[in-house]
């Protein structure tokens, strides 16, 4: 052990402290691929805004780099261990402080999972809107860390929207309390959104209150399929221009759907790309029939309409299985871009043109509403050629996404696998002033290092 | 005329430069009250980005402090000029150089006026949801700088929401592109959220891509009469609970309504309390009925709903006439708080407090639904002691505000009029690392200067 961690682990309380390195192995790294990291010789497990202070300012007066870590659900590699530094863990930090029904705020700690806080709000009759895919075991330290998404976005916006205010630990161990309880407020700064999506870069996330929404009704559910994705293309248009306020817009892609049907034994003959459309409680007339109007206008060869909630359940099995069938054809890289909604379509035809010429199966579906797609590409982790092939695939779509005016994750994160592009991304200028903001949080560089 | 500022023009292209000190004299403030300014010795008008850098950057070279004003709308004397600054104003930058409206984004000069991107927007069945009072007059970069606000936010969030991508120029002169435009992005900081509500202290935006949404139905709007104002509050409870989006939900405390009946001959004799509520289009029936029963459960003693959308307007008059009709009373402060939605009753009750304490009459309506009053202190400016008492009865509820777990600025910002409330709202380490990002910006402290 480094003698710098050594005198860490002496200062502070033992039962603070993990070393026992098969625990500490399971600290290593996320569910990102592709990315490097080091197993922890040290996990630090605070129960307290106090606890966190304590170790990070033992951390930073021995010159020790800290990387915070939720439950290790990124797919970007934000949270593996790094060479010499110790890892905190947010596991500990549980409670769910308050849940105030009228002024529709919940205050939680940093290790909460994200689920157990939408059942905690939805006990009263209250709602917390993000739900990124792996909702029954990410916390919401890491959906703030990374700016989470989901399905619920198209309606609801992302993770940024709903945090109110932080408690947060610098670098050195200064407690801090940033934002506001109240709907609009506009003194000071708004150090809470820079926060938001950090990433842990810039300080620990220990505790945070969210706004929560009135609980919405079960949802009605229109399942379409089309013959050709340009048709589907022309669906998320016209659904994006409507007035309509939809909870959901979801795509499938022919690959995907091919997946499903070999997964599932569902009958999907013909279906060249699936969209999944929600609204919450029973759609006024003149939404269905302008829905009704877009979906035939551009081609839809199939659309069926829940009737009640175990219908539009059994509908959402589609987008359900997308995920768990693809990973059945083989080792799965899971990509994140997402492009300007009318550019769609274009990002998928990229990709499958990208699957031809990498000789590799990529199935698409995601977040159609908001232009966020999910390509997933399946190759074999043991063959190194076809791990290279996966790789380059990976690059060739996010520099397609960019070329379409897009960004190159829209809700998964930097972390380490997607550094490279922060300097094709971002304007010079920006890229420079976000070195200097970090500087203004962790003047010495301890949080994330770079290894 | 100061040397440096005398090199500035000497440097700057003739066509860029404002001497004229008629002119230059209507620069001089905002529509703040109680708030110091300066004449400034030199108004800067750009016509571009490229225009807006070169003043930056001479006023950089000769260490002339810069003060950035849009339309003067302001509320908090933000904008008004300092001893020894030069103004660079936006007033040339007017273009509105895109809608694209597949993608729902239009990209703006930093100096078009708000109105007038609404009703580009509109011309192509969209719509930019932020409307402050001042929106026939008052500019999109105003309002970026203040994160403004207005009727809309209890349904549609504030500018923040709706600010996609900035070009601005730091104080050196440099242009930096912030932001993306699609729907979702987490590659980098949120430079763009931490530059919306920073007042023109961290940079000067230029050119800015926001977001636009579907062109809403008009609205159904309720008007609702209490005979006490704890009746209103509770009324305004039961609405935030609910799940119906109302577009609006304003109050009017009884002596605005007053003052509104006085003005416009309207009867509304026994009213102490008045909300309006707005749906976009019908509401839909189970909507109605849940309204109605929180209305009567809180005790209202009337209740219309408009049946068409001349009658939805002529409802809306008496919020419309709430401050013209303050105004008639004699000089007017115009305060700007917010608390957490439950907390109003409170608030309104320790205003009125205030105003029998000060012997002032001060007239309470705002935005209900977001917990945002603006409450209207009615004095004689010409008479020192009625100002003295006018200004110690502003103090006073601003601090009653913050006493409440409010901010002392829902949405006109702080300016100079607001600044002694940063260190007392502000968690002092939140204020430290504010200064810190603030020099990231602008190492020299160029732009808005205390003075």
């Amino acid at each position: 052990m480094d003698i710098g961690i050594g005198a860490l682990v002496d200062e502070l309380p033992s039962d603070l402290v993990i070393t026992d390195p098969d625990i500490t192995a399971s600290y290593a790294r996320d569910q990102s691929r592709f990315t490097s990291w080091s197993v922890p010789a040290v996990v630090l497990a605070p129960r307290s805004t106090a606890e966190a202070s304590l170790c990070l300012t033992a951390a930073h007066r021995h010159s020790v780099p800290v990387v915070i870590r939720g439950a290790g659900s990124g797919l970007s590699g934000g949270a593996n261990g790094a060479s010499g530094a110790v890892m905190v863990s947010t596991h500990r930090l549980k409670t769910i402080v308050d849940i105030d029904a009228e002024a529709r705020l919940a205050t939680v700690q940093a290790g909460v999972v994200t689920a157990d806080l939408r059942a905690a709000a939805g006990a009263v009759g209250l709602h917390y809107p993000p739900d990124p895919g792996s909702v029954e075991m990410c916390t919401i330290g890491g959906n703030i860390a990374t700016n989470a998404g989901g399905m619920c976005c198209v309606k609801y916006g992302v993770t940024r929207d709903y945090v109110a205010a932080l408690t947060v630990v610098l670098a050195d161990g200064t407690i801090m309390r940033t934002g506001h309880t109240t709907r609009k407020g506009v003194v000071g700064y708004d150090t809470t959104g820079l926060i938001v999506g950090s990433e842990g870069s810039l300080c620990m996330v220990a505790e945070a209150t969210v706004r929560l929404v009135p609980a919405p009704a079960p949802p009605t559910t229109v399942l379409a399929t089309f013959d050709a994705l340009v048709a589907a293309g022309r669906a998320i248009v016209g659904v994006h221009r409507s007035g309509t306020p939809f909870s959901m817009v979801e795509i499938l892609d022919g690959t995907t759907v091919r997946a499903v049907e070999h997964h599932t034994g569902m009958d999907l003959a013909g279906v060249n790309a699936l969209l999944l459309i929600q609204y919450e409680g029973n759609m006024p007339q003149s939404a269905q029939d302008e829905l009704a109007a877009i979906l035939s206008a551009s081609g839809a060869t199939d659309v069926v309409t829940s009737s009640d909630p175990q219908e539009s359940d059994m509908l959402l099995q589609t987008r359900r299985m997308a995920l768990p069938a693809l990973e059945g054809l083989g080792d799965w890289l899971l990509d994140d871009v997402c492009v300007p909604v009318p550019r769609i379509v274009e990002l998928i035809a990229a990709i499958e043109h990208i699957a031809d010429r990498r000789g590799l199966t990529i199935g698409v579906f995601g977040h159609a509403g908001d232009g966020n797609l999910h390509p997933t590409i399946i190759f074999d982790a043991s063959d190194a050629e076809a791990a290279g092939a996966a790789h380059a695939a990976f690059v060739d779509i996010t520099d397609a996404a960019l070329a379409l005016g897009g960004t190159a994750s829209g809700e998964h994160g930097v972390g380490r696998l997607k550094r490279p592009w922060l300097i094709r991304e971002l304007d010079p200028a920006d890229l420079a002033l976000q070195r200097r903001l970090r500087a203004a949080f962790d003047p010495e560089g301890m949080l994330s290092p770079a290894g």
